[in-house]
């Protein structure tokens, strides 16, 4: 099959599409020929040499998400048949033309989807989804921030929290086109971070706060948070290095909360792909409220992963990036 | 009534005892008359002019927690008896000769216990209890990092892990002879920081640390974390000041939880009252286990407030420092 490989730690040149030999499904596993995959930052970490793939997965082979369709199975497979549209995380792996993944980590594309659609919903609402709810513990009526809220994983977790009663969704950008256009999205106040922090103008508290900036961000989130308000942590954009007072920790009772979806055990996958099968993926054809987005700002072909993992550094897409083959 | 109060921010010579009105027991509360009361870090904190009584509590009297008996009732308790032996938290007036709590917030002495033993139980098994159980959610089989291992909290903390099934019990101090004594309580590995950190003697990693030191101790708290390791913060006797790299957080999904025992609303700690008097109350009677036992490593009239100031400063105490009336 061809598959992405990087040649070395580098930059959008190191990327090449090679042939390798494909994956061969084991006990309760599919195969599953893929249609389209996100790009993630991760892809881009990784490239540049830091983030490799955990213990079991394609260590050669980047990619964290696909979508596609069932094309083989392993022995004991009972929920999938060939044929059957499947979108799912991978630890790597995905940016090929064939994913093997455990029959129970897979999730249906919701009828009538594109793959190139589909292909922009597991990172980013199955990390939102976790974040606000499962770590982030979102109580009907909260109020969220969300940083980098014109990214596919902001825009799916603006989504979700409208969803999930979310009084007020706040959110930061440093484009100001992006807060306009996540509005339609259902954020409620938008904040350009282009020349000054959000710290002002968060106001009143939040409850929630979903972060990728970390850095300088990190004592500004605390400062924001209302008594007993939670800090969730999904990357470190801006850097991880912070200086901060852990006094306010104590005196409004706060929460941070590292979380990462790349790390997780199957056992761990599993309920919460379960879990999100049966509350989340009937919220994309509508039910009590408006259907669920995936937000797909560019499409490449796989053969043009350089120029995609180029176009997500400079920092311009609205929602995700997606490739196809 | 007499009562401990405070002439002015500063040492332990601003310490007076004085006449004040004893207050008045409302709806649903009872007036105790105070036996004992325990001495923590917050009233020399108080003292020097920082950490202010919430809202709803005495300004003026210090003192976090009592052990007495009912003297008179308010009108609609139907939980206690004139007579009855209770202790529990408030958010300040402790020092006093009589305090008013609302019936909920009351717990049952222990039968058989005095009341100097008694005034050693509240601040530091419930925040111990929960910041091992509700924030640090402790499971059987887990490593715990206890720092000051040898203070109230620490020994009550060391008896409860051990009580919940905790794998092991590790515990830091800067006096070797604590270390020594902390084991007869249940403490597996005592770590001497006087010349030190912690940071290479914690191995493997723990699941749970309490911290009250903050400081330099917070980044080395993360290093001995396990993945999904859990660091509730309690205290900061080193400073709030601290660095470190959010990108463990991130890796090992960390939880940092902050909280406080003082500032809880009464809808907050009725129900944690309710619990610990279903749960932890009959420990002390024994039961499947060694009995859990309050340690009060002092004791000192009411009349002698300021000199136990002194000797908490010092440091130099072994479990709690406990006032009688």
């Amino acid at each position: 099959m061809r598959a992405i490989v990087y040649t070395a730690a580098g930059g959008p040149e190191v990327i090449a599409l090679r042939d390798v030999p494909a994956p061969e499904p084991g006990a309760e596993q599919v195969r599953v020929r893929v249609g389209a995959a996100g790009l993630n930052r991760a892809d881009v970490i990784q490239r540049r040499g830091r983030y490799p793939a955990p213990p079991g997965w394609p260590k050669d082979i980047p990619g964290l998400e696909y979508a596609g369709e069932v094309e083989s199975l392993g022995p004991g497979v009972t929920r999938w048949r060939v044929a059957d549209r499947v979108m799912g995380l991978v630890g790597g792996g995905g940016h090929a033309e064939f994913v093997v993944v455990h029959q129970d980590e897979a999730l249906p594309i919701p009828a009538g989807m594109s793959l190139s659609d589909a292909a922009a919903i597991p990172e980013s609402f199955l990390t939102a989804y976790d974040a606000l709810v499962l770590r982030g513990r979102l109580q009907p009526g909260d109020r969220v921030l969300i940083h980098a809220v014109g990214s596919g994983l902001g825009t799916a977790a603006t989504q979700l929290a409208r969803r999930l009663g979310a009084g007020s969704v706040l959110g930061t950008s440093r484009t100001g086109e992006k807060l306009d256009r996540a509005r339609a999205y259902g954020l409620d106040i938008g904040i350009d971070t282009s020349h000054t922090g959000f710290r002002d103008a968060v106001t009143p508290p939040v409850n929630v706060v979903l972060d990728v900036l970390g850095g300088p961000a990190f004592a500004d989130n605390l400062a924001v948070l209302a008594p007993r308000g939670r800090l969730v942590l999904l990357g470190f954009l801006l850097g991880g290095a912070v200086q901060t007072d852990i006094d306010v920790i104590l005196r409004k009772r706060l929460e941070v909360i590292g979380t990462a979806m790349r790390t997780r055990a199957l056992e761990e996958r599993v309920p919460l792909v379960r879990e999100f099968t049966e509350r989340v993926i009937p919220w994309f054809a509508g039910g009590a409220g408006a259907p669920l987005q995936p937000v797909v700002g560019a499409t490449f072909p796989m053969s043009e992963m350089a120029a995609a993992h180029a176009f997500m550094e400079q920092n311009e897409s609205f929602g995700k990036i997606v490739l196809t083959w």
